[in-house]
């Protein structure tokens, strides 16, 4: 059950909401729950559970792939007001994959169950559509990070990383592990390691046990373009 | 325009057909072609041309990406029956990446016109469900080749590439350089080269100018496993 503020941010971030009917309104409702999430913490990890329809209202959720060897691809983020339906894949049956979800900062969620959205999907072709359009700009994401890996160089990538994750954050200083890093852009720790000694020995951060500092902008983006 | 027989395999295989109004199925039929392409030719190279929806009727489509270098990564492949409507971009508008697409074999395919598809989607549901349906099971399909190249040993893919291509055309010789195989594979022309000299050591292929004899099946199923 969702409270009245929770009720009126899925109402103006699920497009469908409005073209519910009133007993549909009902049981997505009473099957809807607003659930926090500790940073790091899981939310989805592959085949073993279906979460249904996921609503970021706070925080940050990190969407990726791992191997059986435990080497991780981030996929995309979604930020609040961003909606996935990954993790719903016992409902839309021509999704084959697997993806984790977890929590990329303290987050708050709402989480509608698949049993619900399944009903909701068959009577209301808005709801089905919704799912569709949020897969198919995935989709576009995953096509993004897969041109990134397979085709540019790891140096651009990881200054793109940098330069990314330093706006998210809004913050000149970067407080993940190399081998955080390395699990983001599905690489392995000794290279970034060496790709970072690098961009320190250029002038263009400074590192230090736990964190990375931008101190040179501006080089920085040079290497991103 | 389609002739009867043409019409007949669009309708078995496009299961918005029946779900057209009369003056919605004229529009398409008068908008679809169906076009012969020589093995090698390209229907659809990313940003320059807007397709429309493609069926295939007879022979073997490649959908691929290309890096600004040149290097090709294949996505997956459309048999007969199978269609695709990644090159009408145009028309969806959350899918912001480009493909190219091939024959990779001698082909008839089936295109509805962008406009008339476009103006389909927008009065019938079911069209537009069936494009994002499509769109879904081929982004299950992008990502399993993506958790292949980034997750998979490189004789491990090569193995099962071999093994597909090898059962695809139905013969133990595969008539493709090893160029062709290094870009469906997203690798280096060096580095298949040095793989498939690996195999021939084992026993396992056989290598000639332009083709590749597969002489020990078991044992190459065993590398692919």
């Amino acid at each position: 059950m969702l409270n009245a503020s929770e009720e009126l941010f899925a109402e103006e971030n699920l497009e469908f909401w409005k073209r519910m009917s009133k007993p549909q309104r009902e049981m997505v409702l009473n099957s809807a729950t607003c659930v926090k999430y500790k940073k790091g913490e899981s939310l989805h990890d592959g085949v073993n559970n279906c979460l249904g329809l996921v609503l970021v209202m706070e925080g940050r959720l990190r969407i990726f792939i791992l191997s059986e060897e435990g080497k991780e691809v981030t996929l995309f983020r979604l930020n609040p007001s961003e909606a996935c339906v990954l993790s719903a894949s016992c409902i839309l049956k021509n999704i084959t994959f697997d993806v984790h979800i977890e929590a990329e900062k303290d987050s708050s969620v709402i989480i509608i169950n698949p049993k619900a959205f399944e009903n909701l999907c068959l009577e209301n072709v808005y709801a089905e559509n919704f799912s569709y359009k949020v897969i198919t700009a995935h989709f576009s994401e995953v096509m993004w990070a897969m041109e990134q890996i397979l085709f540019m160089s790891f140096e651009k990538r990881l200054a793109i990383f940098l330069i990314d994750q330093s706006s998210l954050d809004n913050s000149e200083y970067i407080s993940m592990t190399h081998e955080e890093i390395a699990n983001h852009m599905g690489s392995a720790r000794e290279v970034v390691s060496r790709m970072l000694k690098y961009f320190q020995n250029e002038g263009i951060v400074e590192l230090s046990r736990g964190d990375i500092k931008i101190i040179d902008k501006k080089k920085l983006r040079a290497l991103a373009l």
